[in-house]
């Protein structure tokens, strides 16, 4: 992955070295653990947009460095817990945390990454950016809980699922690239624009991941397909599904069923399929990115400027 | 619990009032066990101590307060996600939020309370109080996962078992008491004293719960005797014992047991207090409260620092 990220790649690899000494830190058998999430890689999404979002104020890499260590750390620390809460056996091709070291070793795991990306942070002396990142965390508690309530309901609509994938993605990817800004001093309506910006990418970046989740090869994806539907969690494509499609009611029976069988779930996944599901939520996917691009231009046409654009392309065309 | 901390009882009541307003905050099912949690009461000692030291700077409640509420959440979310971790069904007398919600929810009550309380923190300009408590998470975190590496093995030793419960507590207590000096600006050197204070103060207090977890009447302690022998966790007690009583041996295979029977632990419990290990470790516990009043003898003599010295004196002579 780090490939695609061009001329950042370096800046990147530094990043990855902070949170590799940073997790070694922790006692053995939670560091053995941590590093083997480390190593499962990723695509390293927030820390590339912190940095890139850190050259529209003066940028200096040791100063964005802390940030883009802390959000990756975040991002580790939810994965983490919320495969145990899933009971989830794989990630990124390789055994989940939970699976391979039991809940206890997850749970703490979880705890001990979050508590180092907020020492990270609280390392700047604006104390904002560590309440920023805490406020976003407490939403995506929000968001994720917000999913297992829904899940099995049939009463779950479009707009709770916005609601949901706002918080539980959107909102932490906007606070990456507006703190990037913000820890090198960018003016406020840059930082503002660029949170608006992450908050676009992140709703189309969620939607993407809720499509592949049906679609994509396992291969690929790293973990089983039709995760969500065997889940009881209706995306947005088996939502647009359960509406338009005639076979709408079976959709929404199987989705509603615990301990699914897995023709149940292929057979749902070829009703939202023949529905356009797939086609549906890929357009509104596209209409975020637009919209992402469109908090773009305002701001000065520095080279970040068009990696940022690259990035809105690339996450509505992506295949993992 | 309350009318022990006699005048500080209405600063801490207010204390409560702001903990019941951020866990109010919290998505609908997060906020029924958080309230649950915070209704099953405790005795809010971090709190007090933050409070109470609090006035050796320009004492002001609005200025602790989010500390106060903090240390507290902190508290109860390492206490939830112990309880994921040992399985416990009670607590305080009542059932704990992994029993009575599910680990799921308990785990996200955990971490939505730490990320609120790092809230509330970055309210500070001073990062250094986010940073401070993250690290001192961080030791909670190591302390209680060397807890559980070192359970059942007959290796453990009291070295080790003062490092544990240093990470596992005392350095959090000193956390509570150095930080509220310094969120009031009391002087450097008085916010180090107070931190040693609280250290001394921790580790009392935490052998005497190990010495209630052997010796308490169940109806006090709210939770089942015995619960560390249970788990193989070798306390000052247990340790003291293996290595005085003639059935040291026994004890060790007792403890090392996975699995052992009811008349199993009692027996444990008997070697261990016919070996007079509890008398021991009471005096242990004496000695560190020793040390924690030494701490206070060169600050200024105000009515706060009578409260600290009551707290030792209370620490090792209390029941529950």
């Amino acid at each position: 992955m780090l490939t695609f990220w061009g001329d950042l790649r370096e800046d990147l690899a530094r990043v990855e070295e902070e949170i590799r000494r940073v997790v070694a830190g922790a006692p053995p058998p939670l560091r053995e653990a941590a590093l083997h999430l480390l190593a499962a890689g990723g695509k390293r999404l927030r820390p590339a947009l912190a940095l890139l979002c850190a050259h529209f104020g003066r940028y200096s890499l040791e100063r964005v460095l802390p940030l883009a260590a802390a959000v990756e750390l975040i991002h580790m620390a939810t994965l983490v817990h919320d495969d145990v809460i899933d009971g989830a056996e794989m990630r990124r091709g390789i055994p989940t945390v939970h699976a391979r070291w039991g809940p206890e070793t997850a749970i703490k795991v979880g705890d001990v990454l979050f508590a180092q990306a907020i020492e990270l942070v609280s390392s700047y002396e604006d104390s904002a950016v560590a309440r920023k990142l805490a406020a976003t965390c407490l939403s995506m508690c929000t968001g994720e809980f917000a999913q297992e309530r829904e899940s099995y309901s049939p009463q779950q609509s479009v707009w709770r699922y916005f609601r949901r994938i706002r918080r539980k993605t959107a909102l932490f990817i906007g606070a990456a690239c507006e703190l990037g800004a913000r820890v090198c001093e960018a003016p406020l309506v840059v930082c503002q624009a660029l949170r608006q910006y992450g908050l676009a990418l992140g709703m189309a970046f969620q939607v993407v991941d809720d499509v592949l989740d049906l679609v994509a090869e396992e291969r690929v994806l790293g973990k089983v397909v039709g995760g969500d539907i065997r889940q009881g969690i209706a995306t947005l494509p088996v939502i647009y599904a359960w509406s338009r499609s005639k076979k709408g009611r079976r959709l929404k029976e199987i989705l509603c069923m615990r301990g699914k069988s897995e023709a149940e779930v292929q057979e749902a996944i070829a009703i939202v399929r023949e529905a356009g599901g797939i086609g549906f939520s890929l357009e509104v996917a596209r209409a975020f990115a637009a919209k992402a691009l469109r908090f773009l231009r305002p701001l000065p046409a520095i080279p970040q400027r068009r990696r940022l654009e690259q990035i809105a392309e690339f996450v509505i065309t992506r295949s993992f």
